[in-house]
């Protein structure tokens, strides 16, 4: 059996776009096995994702019977669902990108690892192990500006899909954030936008919170205020001191972006402003 | 602005199911507000909910043209979104059946309870609070199949879309589920299928069991064995004795009752032979 | 069987603490059933909660003697546990108030509601269905400092142990809070310390949130930034519009609040600066 | 500074006995951390963990100072805190088996494994990479007593605290169970006692189930019926196939055994028949 057609588009709302919709997809002879459809009523906005079956002719002609149906102004993207290709950054703690790496290896990521990059040689051998390329890229003695030429080097390499900042501890200049616009994703340590910025286990210890929860968002120029794509939270009590917290955290951080890294590869994931539209299932 | 329509569809799986329905939809100039399907490949059935905006013409007309889209044997149900009508049934503990006369009473129910009918009186002072008949129907010094009689008797005054079972703590015969097949809807104290049957958290406090739990399921002639709607449970410990597994429990219970009348007043349940879809959002 | 005595403790920590005060406990024939301590390592304090069995005699005696076994300063609460009385503060949302009054009404609250204050008279036929006195106190048309006044007048009948405010939306000032100094608990309809202040919905509509939450906290001056007693949150999706998303949250903000009352009245939470020890279990 | 002392008791309930045992900790100059007990009323019997600070002394007169404060047949465990062994018992999944190696090679583990035994060479690359012996030991072509003693006898080279099985698919007889009794730690994909046995997935599919769950207990004799340590469960819905539900179980499976795992080695599970004692903080 060929790869199912994923068929994702963004439009002004109007009466009759399924109805348009399906039909093109039905005369390619295609076979809708999902579809699911979100109208954004404040910005009067339709979202829809379709994913199909069946022998795919011309992708240029369904594109255009497809705009046929469509308003102006229309985005639709066509592909055979396929495997993304990710690039991971680091800095020194292992769980995201263990979690990330053990999937890879066992090929259950719906994803491709193409190459670690970290500015501390801490999880060179680790990654090594899974025959992963690891950039070691220090930050120290060199200007910021420096710095970011150099990773954006090393990621043009690879022309991945996502590049995931797996707890990289380093925050990203609007122009290098430009540069890789909707393909950077971070996973912040709190529920945002509680504890936005630096240490948010400190700040969520110090104002005594009975819950600590994880991000996972597009980086945007705003620090932490990217459109978030998945969050989760677990409850805590008084006896969390700070570094039972940030063990605990670590988990939920985890769980959080590979949650997200799944949505994104299965490209259930579409951008609305600075929010996100996320079809689960 | 007119209700919704919602059209619910229950039929073979085939090519082309939902650009004929958006067609028939979009010719009555029916707006789309929402659609979901679901394709059952096991039993290669196709279920679809959808929910249209604008002016409803002929009701008949529309059916046919739906009709005409479809395989044989094809379930259509269409009708204007409206609040449906509950009776309940209790025994004696009060929870769930407060749940729903204050949800009621402040119109957040989706949902107008007609009747309580409880085998003991015990509950009739605080339903009468709210204007609601309470029916005291003893199973007492009578045969089951007199007290089914009454208790049918009672429920065909009110023709109620669904009867719900707040902890109504009776064993139903098969001739009276028959007789209000797909109407009866049960919670049961425990994460079904563990600890089906009488005393569910004695059962499960013997256990040792580290999460409790609650099941809201249509009735059918095997207890405690119908399609299940929704479930939920909680995480305990070995402190909770099992008076406090109770306690805890019943919060469950009532939050996973009114989930499931909330669900079943919104037309968002299909049955699928033993199972249900669900069609959350 | 007499009501088990209650031993709350607070004090520097002190090696023998443990030992010195299960000795006193022991010399009066008290049995313990539960003792739950802890230590704030960064304060030096120590915390401990301690519930015995048996005759109580002399409580004079029995605090003299714990003092003698205390560092200075120490902090000292003994009484039999008892039924702690509240008094709610609402506005014009009626969830956490009926599940208050059903509790009540049905003896499940583990304490006694002595009376509802609220600034309209939206839930006075409500409350009034439970048999208790409803104080209609209108801020409008009068000062802040007049309207505050006049609730405190209407507080101080009562002498009640916590101050419910069950969606109470003003804001109280400083005078008014320090009146009623470690006795007003506020519902708050967001994970805090993520939006702070006003329409915490809309703000969270706007970011785009995944998850939304409840925050049940003592009042001090400063705005939501009490000590927390009880937090939660719930997994929502890009499909909750603002109406929605409220729906949703009154279901947390009950269930928090309800938990928070839960917590004071058997005696758990203790005050740690700007923090608190809750002892669960 | 060294490591603190752990200290178990588990004896018939008595008056006094926190006093008791407090003292002889005060005597011998050990502070203490925390001190959870628990009184189980049914068994009358009561449990406490202790951790204390402070130079140990003689364990020996320690231990007799504490007896003499117990009933008879009092159990007393008296350790410095220390890492527990492991080895891991695997067939094909690698989920939960990944999850203990990297968090074993990152020291994150509090416990330290020793070795994998497999009945299939599936995990054997993967485990060396970490420098762990992987012991492949087909169970085919031989008869189950046979498998067994060559299992025992590779066990037995090691000495472990705990035999983990992570996703181990052989059945092991009541023999081979007695002979490391109290050591077995299983994990089931199903929230027992709900689906024992085989195929759990299968059987949750086909009942129509809206949650799913894991269940980490201890061997013995009767399949999957051992004291249950954690558990946990995650909502699905109707468009979960087996698959989807696999992968999904497969998450909660291994947090559950891995939190199962960090239970044990911290010495926070206590056995109580055919229940458990968990000291959670």
């Amino acid at each position: 059996m060929q790869n199912p057609t994923l068929i994702l588009i963004q439009c002004k709302d109007a009466v009759g776009l399924v109805a348009g919709i399906s039909n093109v997809v039905a005369k390619h002879e295609l076979n809708i096995i999902t579809m699911r459809e979100y109208v954004d009523e404040e910005s009067n906005k339709f979202f829809v994702r379709v994913v199909c079956s069946g022998m795919l002719g011309s992708e240029e002609t369904l594109m255009q019977d497809l705009m046929l149906q469509l308003p102006e102004n229309s985005t639709v993207s066509l592909s055979p669902a396929q495997r993304k290709k990710i690039v991971v950054l680091v800095t020194k703690e292992h769980h995201c990108l263990a979690d990330i790496l053990v999937r890879n290896y066992f090929n259950t990521l719906q994803a491709e690892v193409l190459a670690v990059v970290g500015n501390y040689e801490t999880l060179k051998e680790f990654t090594e192990k899974f025959d992963i390329p690891y950039h070691y890229l220090s930050h120290e003695n060199i200007s910021k500006e420096e710095f970011e030429d150099k990773l954006a080097e090393a990621l043009n390499i690879y022309q991945a899909d996502y590049i995931i900042l797996a707890k990289f501890m380093r925050i990203l200049s609007p122009g290098f954030v430009k540069q890789f616009k909707g393909k950077l994703i971070n996973i912040h340590h709190s529920f945002l936008p509680a504890f936005i910025g630096a240490n948010p286990y400190k700040q969520a210890h110090d104002r005594g919170v009975k819950i600590i929860g994880a991000t996972a968002h597009f980086v945007t120029d705003d620090l932490d205020e990217g459109p978030i794509i998945v969050q989760n939270t677990k409850t805590i009590d008084h006896s969390y001191d700070l570094h039972r917290m940030k063990t605990a955290g670590k988990e939920i951080e985890k769980a959080v972006l590979s949650r997200a890294i799944q949505l994104l590869t299965e490209d259930r994931v579409m951008l609305n402003g600075n929010k996100t539209i996320v079809f689960k299932s």
